[in-house]
């Protein structure tokens, strides 16, 4: 029988996180796969964090589920077969009340990029054998989870040297402004302009079911919302902390917010952050060429960018669309098993 | 028995449609219908022009189906009831190779809008009893229709007195823009860039069957960069005679060829327009409040604009989409009859 | 230029349809297709009878429509080609107020396998110049169209010796049944039992718009049931002229008037009419490989008995599904065109 | 803060499912849950056994996710709310290869009746402090869930003296025999006929991803054919040890077949199990009225022949389909807790 991997659910209490504008809590729970060897041998090991999607987090991904893999049983069978490398794979939780974080640092959420950055990593690093080189660290995910990965790798080359994103989240116009006119049309269902929104955010966002099936269009414009367009005194004024990128009664689009989201756009980011792409050992970008938010194209763009400036990277597409695509973190780790 | 109104089928050679750039046909026909008392009475009639949707043409309007009255059956039914006046509608053809005009003139499609307003509002005045004044006379449409008959008379407030949008195509980030990333994906299927469109426009519009799903996303952004970015030239550099506002290979948006998109946008013509907006008789915009194309959301905006200006204006929402709503023609034609 | 075949509108007082149970027209108007040299030849043409989907009628197929041909294109195309023999078409109308007939004889609707077979077929031999042989007359159709097709052909091999029937309805268990548990739930929008679907068919089946959904879905069932197990005397027990094959309020299914519907099972009836079917010249099936109402299995079935009886069949299965397949009706002609 | 209630993960090796007809383990791992005050008190408790849906097992209730609470969260909110009393949860794993047993004995899958009627409550009862009568000991489920609480409790009434059955499977031509026809087309994709059966048991049941979206709809057909309609010695003479209620190559209906389905249907199994069903102190049965697999109509059925029966019971219909409809087992603990 296969020697199998283990997984430690860890307890960490975040200062980056104490006191975040949302109040969600400071300590969090996730898990850390060590690999099949790590007890028997005394060996350092690469790393590699998982960044989990919109409304998910690390623990999530040990769900069981019929005739699908969750990511213990993933990773020890990647590791059997030879594709992967031996290595610790942390599964972060970056969650909010609103879903979602967007792994940066807001004002509208908290300091996630700094609960990973400068906490995590540095735990993870004391309280693991790992390989303590940003050459032999990775940041990936799908979704959020694969805008984090951009994002997180672009701004701190030197802590994370190889990064992979599946269908991140890019070309915000692409994918997150088709969204606005629905928002529109379904926070009426809870009342008109502000007041709605205010309603939604106390009332709404709880363990009540059914949900509505619109309910998740509204909620991930408003923690997109929150990540980047925050508006931190909004409690007070209007009722909740962020700016929308559009009137919120006619649906008018109001630039000035929407270019605050476009400068945290993965493709706008490009320019900015040429040199430290450059530093990068791995980029590498995949997505399914149906992707129901268009991220199949978002990663077409980042991709021709950092080609016109002949900064290396891997581009992937696959034929899927946006869901039940975790069968491509094999790829993943494949790719970062190989360049790291 | 009620007594009927009488279709007559037009044919006419427009001067303003002769070599047009895509060699459509200058010679049209069209049927107008005119009131159950035309014939035996001496009076003369308002005159309302409807417009189609993209794709169609006047003459489909009276197509015949199971439980569902053609547009003949519909002017019947609303005159006999009183609900509406006795009045001439005119169906014009203003079909292109693309599957429409906007009704507008265009260095890509041709002079739709000449067409209309130069050729068939005189014709019609000087072959048929009508009222030949601009507080008499109506524009109104659904959809590419409904854009058709805000720009219309926006533009020609002497001519159209009266205007009736439902669901016309506004805010062109919401209603178009979402097309752009599956445009690519979708004319993957025919090739790579410019080549694909080059092939689909010589190759695929036509009469085969069966045609994909996907044949008319592609096919509309085609029909209204032909309308908003001619590019006249085009046909002998690149194939095609438009430009898309949009990197034919990676989705990239192009904001320049996208401006001139904007120019057609009614959201924003009104503060170019707003003394001709002043002289309409009747401003009335009317959407479903589920448009799959955003389009209530394009009416609100509109209509907060002239909110703004104290320009009148009647506005309505009602609970559809944006397929099979020919119902709502109802409330166009009381509208007119209401304040014509 | 192609010379092109003449559409004649018949006004035509049927015998077999005047008093019938649900009050329909006896006066149909119907097209006639007369091939492009009928005008300047004295030949004699084979005919097709061409039977209409449900909710259909002739007329209907001469609907205009962006890049799809109505029948007159097609079958000036057809012809044109050569793919055609020259031939007569014949477009009937069999619609009843619930929506079809089935092209039978039934006390729920009316006689309209008489009207067809006894009184259209001679008064088109007897108007036209057709040769009067069952080996060049064919009837074909789609859906409730290709039923008919079957059903008149096995009962009057003598009258029509050749069908073809595209997607035609058989296999009831497949076709109708899934239907009936969604009757009970959409018919309760209208009250309960019996008293709703009183309500449905004095209130609902008319030209009010917009109709729900699910209206349809009812009527399907209501026509069918009228076809295949009418209830004479029911207008005034029930309030409706047919029994239902389940329990109205519990939807529990009554075999016993399913099985007054099986007898009209195609499927079913191959071996009562094995020796008519023994003289066709021309048995023609086919169906699209993902037809929702799963009309491919039953022509699989259809044809799985006559290979088993050793009766001659063509059968075809294209990749569609159950609508947009008007592209199928060249592989129709083609077929009569070879065996007429 | 309130007090919780405990998860134990059980393992138990089955001497019913040793040497199973699919090879699947005998020794299974399940959760119980003990109420909050269970290790303070020396209390006996009223016991559920909360059966899994198709392709579930009971730890995947413990699963995760964003806003939805997972049974452990679900019973400690219903227990402190006092809506539930303190009871133990024991929510069995009867999966099989094929995704599920429905809780019965079978020579196609084992004996999970024995399996959970002579190992696992007795079991209980001696390792925990429970009630052990059948008027403390409920039986509940969703979908195939429910039908297992349904045919556990009718056969079983001295053992299980409750029984909530949420959305089960019954009325078998309406919830089963719709997908029959998919089968034929579905199945095509891997071969014809018995060879493609065979194959996609061999080689598509696993854990390979992604699986195409009709996947599950082959896998439920076969899995119930295990069940409902096995044939032992079918893996030596056809590859697969079932029979299908169809012709695998035509679809034709075989009736011999599916008769052995319908002794299985609990709307069948009434009269037979009249005396037990009278015995039981709660029946409980509750559908939402769109479910897809009309689930709600077998249950009005269920309910009927009960009703004529003079049987007691209590039946809810909620506005909901059949999927994302935990929230409705807050009723069902309820409903044991009012009735034990």
């Amino acid at each position: 029988m296969t020697k199998k991997g283990t997984i430690i659910l860890e307890t960490f209490d975040s200062k980056s996180l104490r006191n975040n504008p949302l109040c969600d809590p400071s300590i969090r729970e996730f898990p850390v796969y060590l690999p099949p060897s790590y007890y028997s041998s005394k060996k350092n090991y690469p790393v590699a964090y998982f960044l989990s999607g919109f409304s998910g987090v690390g623990q999530m991904h040990l769900n069981v589920s019929f005739l699908s893999e969750n990511i213990h049983q993933r990773l020890d069978r990647l590791t059997a077969s030879g594709k992967m490398k031996e290595m610790i794979v942390v599964l972060p939780d970056c969650m909010t009340r609103y879903g979602g974080s967007q792994f940066i640092n807001s004002l509208g959420t908290g300091n996630y990029e700094d609960y990973i950055v400068k906490e995590l990593v540095p735990y993870i690093d004391k309280n693991y054998r790992t390989i303590a080189s940003n050459s032999k660290r990775a940041v990936c995910g799908k979704s959020s989870g694969g805008y984090g990965a951009a994002v997180l790798a672009m701004r701190n080359p030197d802590v994370f040297g190889l990064m992979c994103s599946t269908a991140g989240d890019m070309s915000f116009e692409y994918c997150y402004q088709p969204d606005f006119p629905k928002f529109i049309t379904d926070i009426e269902h809870y009342g008109k302009g502000d007041k709605a929104i205010k309603h939604f955010i106390k009332h709404e966002i709880n363990f009540k079911q059914p949900k509505p099936k619109y309910f998740f269009n509204i909620l991930n414009s408003i923690a997109m919302a929150s990540c980047y367009s925050p508006d931190p005194g909004g409690f007070k004024t209007k009722g909740y902390n962020f700016d929308l990128p559009f009137d919120v009664e006619t649906g008018e689009p109001n630039t000035a917010i929407f270019s605050k989201w476009l400068k945290h756009d993965p493709v706008r980011m490009v320019d900015k952050y040429e040199k430290n792409l450059r530093k990068l050992k791995l980029i590498y970008l995949d997505a399914g060429v149906n992707d129901e938010f268009n991220l199949h194209i978002g990663a077409r763009i980042f991709c021709d960018k950092l080609k016109k400036k002949k900064i290396k990277y891997v581009h992937e597409e696959f034929n899927a669309g946006h869901m039940n695509i975790s069968y491509r973190y094999d790829r993943t780790f494949e790719m970062i098993s190989k360049h790291c």
